[in-house]
């Protein structure tokens, strides 16, 4: 027997024509290089509306790819809807992926036409000759001093939107139609495209709504740091339309400061980014007005503990860690104190806040041990796989060459992370499963080993990686930045880690260093770590 | 091209699993003759799953339908879950049908079996003779003294539970399966069926958990004085396990004294009723520590401006409107005040508040005249039909023996209220299209002039209809509870409206009486009234 309820398909339209109809007055704001640029949902909206006439005046086809490398900007946002919204793919573009991954998914994904920021111009022409799909390159022009090339094929944004007539209905039939794609760059081979649906986008969008989730509501002034060509800036640049919050932009200026700044002046209730992020803009925040403050969402990596306290301390809001990839669109896990644990201590809920927390609704988690492939326990001890599945979760990538390792044969996203799940559904990242490090047949957990380093006040980064170890078979080998103007020893971080973790994790092996180096999407390179000190050998601690 | 993301479907074992696994300590607790009950999720969802074993063991089919005719307690919510997350169709049974209605929708349902609170058996068991799918009836003994049958139909809820193998596999595979019906009792015609599936329950239940709709969380406590025999508590019965709010039942004992005891000692942060619950609650709270009452939801007919002051100048909370029906799952739209809105005056936001506010998110509102047909501007002015449409709205009616005007011809549901859509986008309800009164060619709103007989503290309730009228066509005829003690003349309520409403509204026709009578879901019963003064005529004012 069928439900009789109505077929409304979940697609972005609804996101968009709720944005255009109820919250036409609330504000996107862009920080650009000559100062903050406002607009309105209702102006956006419009412009949205013309975009797609652009789009059809461009020849754009049917479900065709539309690229984007720009940054978080109000036109970012037009292009986010007007793309979807008319059946077209929107393929956001990181700009610091290395120049031959960057043509390499341009190509995969057959990119017709690539919408660059004047900025990043210079980051995407050099490659022309390499993509033969791409049929135009549309600069929006944010000021940067950029040449903008001579050629035929490169057109101005604003120019196109003066001329073009609006599309009045925008529908998409199927909600199971691509929406957008984001590739992943993975540690080996090229990067992979995960596809978003209108239904998973929709979905993924109502969840960061949940009070329990990210709590997203029509008074809230949303900043994501976080940049939208990264899995949708973690899905807000959909949540908001859809909700009415007033979004932030921050353009291409993610200094510390001029986020600092952003959050006084634009009272910004809640911001998300990467750990690194959180970690520059601390000490930024001292002697602001940022009592709007409500929600610093923390996520693409474990946060530690030290780091959220420090939030804590300084402006009484700590972090709120999420847990999400590329591949879980990007929300899987968020980790609010349930109100049924907050008689513990303030140190025991620093924990719990410290872990990535319990599944969101309708996603579920289970722990699959690497060895036996058994599903283990809920005990908080028994480690394996963290492995999850729902309706905002990839189920394969774009034309892959070949089956993915990423996908269970039942189902479930093989995640690469080695986790623990309590009794309570806290779910406790133990390490990457490639960077666990196994010394002398026993598991040491490098990130564990990280966050025990950095809660010494005198380093501000560590990353920690397995070496070759004739004895042993691995020892961990640790990258240390101190903090600024302090004089750091091999012995003094040795010395602290006594007590705070077993004696034979300790690492006999610390490398000094000026910054940790980053992936493209800011997180710790452990990949570039492990390259140097390939090459190098282990320095002698 | 299609997204790439898992084909999970959206169904009830979501919810249920949720609870189970996540929120096992967290508490459901149901008010009993004998006091209060307690027990958590994850007794609760041993107990469900035992509750499949026994519709299996019973040889409840596939599909078939299980009836409940129970007030909200615990056993009750172990039939919302083990009957559809086993693919059978819950049916919930309104005990204050007419018995000849009663009859009607467990035929048009075949109910297989109807399980139902030993203090209902009285206004079942008469009509068994009648109802030949039913073949057994299980009886939930809540310490009521009716009598129990001595015939081999009849079984004990607590004797099948012990016996029962709990089934382990909880599985729906198709998220557009029936998971619930519910009747809805019309003003013409037999009940119609509306058969919610597992797709709008979960979608209308994260709706619910929207920081701007109801904004429930695990931290709640919700008492939903609403009968989970009307369109499934307003959802609450699905929201709460999917939220891990804690859940208070309260039996049959819906007095105003009973309900207001629960508030206070279980320390309930949203209550959702009818306005007429509220009406007799807010005496009850004087006094009282309600201090934990965050939001009190208050829908199923319009509440009036000064009903909801009363609780914002008594308690400090406003009442929460919302509005919907049973066709709509209910939740279509509620009544929040925009941060863009908060700078009008107090006065200016209680009207807002009294309006059913903003359409729900996935939900769309349009007003259609009633006498062009054409859809009409948000304006606050223009006036028709409101019609809506979203994915937990019904398409038709459960094998309905003709095509239902319910439905218009391009797919949006027929409210039959006749309302206004204003620039912000609030919508008022002006009236019931039948309800509506048409006096010398103008329109008069019933529902307008009883709120602003309502207005005055002398009066308890009131409710206009239409009354034939040789000169006008039609004029108002108002039936006045005068507050308790208070001794009224049609004259008093003539001269209170003077200045409050134009002057051809003010009624001539003003019947007094002890209590206006009320629907089978504890509306005011106009069509009680019209009955009532179609055979004695109007009397003269």
């Amino acid at each position: 027997m069928k439900g009789l309820m109505q077929d409304t398909p979940l697609t972005l339209v609804q996101a968009f024509v709720r944005a255009e109809r109820h919250f036409a007055d609330r504000a996107i704001v862009t920080a650009t290089t000559h100062g903050v640029e406002r607009t309105t949902y209702g102006q956006w909206a419009a412009r949205t509306r013309r975009l797609a006439g652009v789009l059809t005046a461009l020849g754009v086809g049917a479900d065709a790819r539309v690229g984007t490398l720009a940054w978080n900007t109000a036109r970012h946002l037009e292009l986010y809807f007007a793309a979807p919204c008319t059946g077209r793919v929107l393929h956001t573009l990181n700009p610091r992926l290395f120049p031959e991954q960057l043509a390499y998914v341009i190509n995969h994904a057959e990119d017709d036409v690539i919408f660059v920021d004047r900025s990043l111009l210079p980051v995407l022409w050099p490659l022309m000759g390499e993509l033969p799909t791409v049929r135009h390159v549309v600069v929006m022009d944010d000021g940067a001093d950029a040449q903008i090339p001579d050629d035929p094929r490169v057109l101005d944004y604003e120019r196109l939107l003066a001329h073009a007539e609006p599309l009045e209905r925008f529908e998409v039939a199927d909600e199971n139609a691509a929406a957008a794609m984001c590739y992943t760059s993975g540690t080996t081979g090229n990067p992979k495209g995960v596809v978003y649906s209108h239904r998973s986008a929709t979905l993924h969008a109502m969840a960061t709504m949940f009070v329990d989730v990210l709590g997203l509501r029509e008074s809230d002034v949303v900043l994501p740091v976080v940049p939208m060509f990264h899995a949708n800036a973690w899905g807000l640049a959909h949540a908001a339309p859809m909700s009415g919050a007033t979004l932030v932009l921050p353009g291409s200026n993610l200094a510390p400061a001029a986020i600092a700044a952003l959050i006084e002046q634009e009272r910004v209730t809640l911001t998300a980014g990467v750990p690194t992020i959180w970690m520059a803009l601390l000490p930024e925040l001292e002697g602001r007005d940022i009592s709007s403050l409500d929600r610093i969402v923390c996520g693409g990596s474990a946060v530690p503990k030290a780091l959220s306290e420090g939030y804590r301390k300084q402006i009484g809001r700590p972090l709120l860690q999420a847990w999400g990839m590329t591949e879980t669109s990007p929300l899987g896990s968020v980790a609010h104190v349930k109100s049924t644990l907050r008689h513990l201590s303030q140190d025991e809920q620093a924990d719990l806040r410290a872990t990535v927390g319990i599944p969101v609704p309708l996603v579920e988690a289970r722990v699959v041990g690497t060895d036996d492939n058994a599903v283990q326990p809920w005990d908080g001890k028994s480690q394996g796989e963290l492995q999850v599945r729902g309706p905002w979760i990839a189920r394969e990538y774009y034309n892959a060459e070949a089956p993915a390792e990423t996908f269970s044969e039942d189902g479930w996203l093989r995640t690469g992370d080695v986790a623990t799940i309590d009794a309570e559904s806290y779910i406790r990242l133990v390490d990457r499963t490639k960077d666990v490090i196994k010394s002398g047949g026993e598991w040491i957990s490098s990130v564990e080993l990280e966050n025990e380093i950095m809660a010494d006040e005198r380093v501000a980064e560590a990353a920690v990686i397995g070496v070759i170890d004739a004895k042993w078979g691995e020892r961990p080998l640790a990258c240390v930045v101190p903090a600024e103007g302090v004089e750091l020893s091999v012995e003094d971080v040795r010395t602290f880690l006594e007590g705070r973790v077993a004696k034979w994790w300790i690492p006999e092996l610390i490398e000094f260093m000026d910054a940790i180096p980053r992936t493209s999407v800011g997180k710790f390179s452990k990949k570039t770590l492990r390259e140097r000190f390939a090459k190098t050998g282990p320095p002698v601690g």
